[in-house]
């Protein structure tokens, strides 16, 4: 794909066409239910419903539930399902099969991991996390009674890992500003340390690719409802590197961690490998939903992926440049697309408003106090003229006229 | 209702029309989508689909998150969906509003609050629950890191409760052989020597009345996939008695459980009242087949379903005592409906294999190790003639002919 930046003059509307005219993963978009007359840039909050999503949503209800009732349990694949689906979302986020699972939220994924990896450095009191990373991260850890949270700049982490650190917990895309981690380097400071290192995962999952295992990463969680379209509160996942299964132990004893669940034995034995961090039933229709969701990725190439979302984050720039120059909104995302991952946040004094009147209009954005609209590229069916159109809105809204 | 036990001589298939035929909660049956030639006796394990909880999950998947998208949480009632649906399951089990909150899984809910429990109890060592209690709850208690964990037998928990003890954990209804707990009675007890009581309701929300407040009850949790119909692995829920609120803490300081969710503020400050049990992002598929799910119960009173679930009860031993004599079968619930939940366990040396037989000719069950067979009443739809088929093909498969 040619760089929009390349051109040298500002985007106008035929390039964005152009662009779409030749975008390799064009056809993606028809996988998808999208509303009529709506630019959606907030697939980076809550990804689109696919058909494939839909469909299996269905069979499960009425197929499953509906038909086969307990069979969906006693002879059916849902036990299976945390698993099955956990090794489809380790394929796109650089992870061989056996280290990932689905199960509960995001939050709660961080709260059983974090916790088994202080269990693992008893000698260390410290947990470092920047401190603007999202905040449910930040309160987890802040309620695990570690003797001490340090919360860095996120620019400023290496100063913050010492001998005194058992876990580094860092985004690996920034939620506000989308400013892309280093995983390699950063995995690679806390292990020199000494320290473990757990990545939130929930702004590049389905969005860049990701190297979990290359990198030698010791966990991560993300959530699937973003970029993998898993659908409103869907199932999360977590990942533990393989070499560490053995010595983790989940802080809550569910029975479906359990390594012979229906053998209600008297004592807890967890389950080999990353099942261990199972904990209740799985809520099969929010899996349903998700397995169906994954289906879109079958053949995708995440190099492709992330060379749309490069470019629809350049091109959404030249655009702003070009268009909304002098109107009072600036970049608050890197410009350099490599240190970016897939949204462009915006900063204007009167942030909260504007997002409201680019909705009402049909550009659904996102707002985050105090000042910053995110606009999420979801590379499956954001295309180029959908950044035209939502730019000239803004402009309008800003006084630029038409 | 008749009882079915004042006849004095064996109820015949006549006598079960009979009773389908005078039963004023007859019609509820209607609002099911029971699959064809199958004598479902299953429900304590997995409630049936109903048409309500079917056109909710599609109204959410295909209205919201279809086409509303990201409108659903920022503008749709989504985000107080944990509280309303709480608060229409609080109206089952006998709380005022603002006490009961859907919530991820019974284990989850269980380690929260027996946590926060034993935070209210700082110098009391002992947690009891019954031996045979269910498993994740075991599990639960085991990983929570108190001094001491006792486990009774079910009958011998006033023995096992004195001083050193925090909290005691219980299941309403005995998940294998259905016999019921007084709950004021317990209640009482623990409250006698000072501890907290934590009442699991898995076998009890929507299969009998519970009077939680009116029993000074201090904690519960319980799943909604059973009587409830909220479908496989559907959200759970939990109750914290408002006396308490301001002293519970939850171990898991998850946004949703946040004062100020979107506040993104730095510290943690739990939200006011049972909110603070939320955790991460509600998963809005399965709450709303749920919401869905509790249409059925509008208008339903309770006391009728319990009258109708004893008098089911009583048919079966009935119909086992007159058509199974001598065929090797035992009754391994309480005989007297007064002491039993909705279910009756039937006890056989080859229960697994007899089991699969009866699965076989269309009459599903429970099979639970080593030789029970429990067959679930459910008042909304189970019918007395399904009591008589079931029998009927039990006796066959025993070898008691035709």
């Amino acid at each position: 794909m040619v760089r929009a930046v390349a051109l040298r003059r500002p985007v106008d509307f035929d390039d964005c066409a152009a662009l779409d005219a030749r975008d390799p993963l064009a056809t993606l978009r028809d996988g998808f239910c999208l509303p009529e007359g709506v630019t959606y840039l907030d697939g980076n909050s809550l990804g689109a419903l696919t058909h494939s999503a839909r469909r299996r949503l269905l069979d499960v209800a009425d197929g499953g539930w509906g038909r086969r009732l307990i069979g969906g349990w006693s002879e059916g694949d849902w036990l299976e399902a945390p698993a099955r689906v956990g090794d489809r979302i380790g394929a796109l986020v650089g992870a061989a099969p056996g280290q990932v699972v689905v199960s509960d939220s995001t939050t709660l994924n961080l709260f059983k991991l974090a916790s088994a990896a202080l269990v693992l450095r008893p000698q260390r009191g410290a947990v470092v996390i920047p401190r603007d990373d999202f905040p449910t991260d930040r309160y987890v850890l802040a309620g695990l009674g570690a003797r001490e949270l340090r919360t860095p700049e996120r620019g400023g982490l290496a100063g913050a890992i010492d001998g005194e650190v058992a876990l580094v917990v860092l985004s690996h895309v920034d939620y506000r500003t989308a400013e892309l981690a280093d995983m390699a380097a950063v995995t690679q400071l806390a292990h020199d340390a000494g320290a473990l290192v757990l990545w939130d995962l929930c702004h590049s999952a389905g969005a860049l690719p990701v190297a979990l295992d290359a990198c030698d990463v010791d966990l991560a969680v993300g959530c699937t409802y973003k970029f993998l379209n898993g659908g409103p509160g869907a199932p999360a996942f977590l990942y533990a590197a393989r070499r560490l299964h053995d010595r983790l132990r989940s802080p809550i004893q569910g029975w479906f961690g359990h390594g012979d669940q229906f053998g209600f034995g008297d004592r807890y034995e967890p389950a080999p490998g990353v099942a261990r961090f199972l904990t209740g039933t799985t809520g099969m229709l929010g899996v349903a939903a998700l397995e169906g969701a994954l289906d879109v990725w079958d053949g995708v190439d995440l190099a492709a992926v992330r060379a749309k979302s490069m470019a629809l984050g350049d091109v959404l720039i030249d655009l702003l440049d070009g268009r909304c120059a002098g109107l009072g909104v600036t970049v608050a995302s890197p410009r350099d697309a490599a240190r970016r991952g897939s949204h462009v946040a915006l900063r204007h004094p009167r942030a909260g408003v504007l997002a409201d009147r680019l909705a009402a209009r049909g550009v659904v954005t996102d707002f985050r106090p105090p000042d910053l609209i995110r606009c999420g590229l979801t590379p499956l069916y954001t295309r180029f003229v959908d950044l035209w159109r939502a730019v000239e809105v803004l402009r309008e809204e800003l006084g630029g006229g038409r």
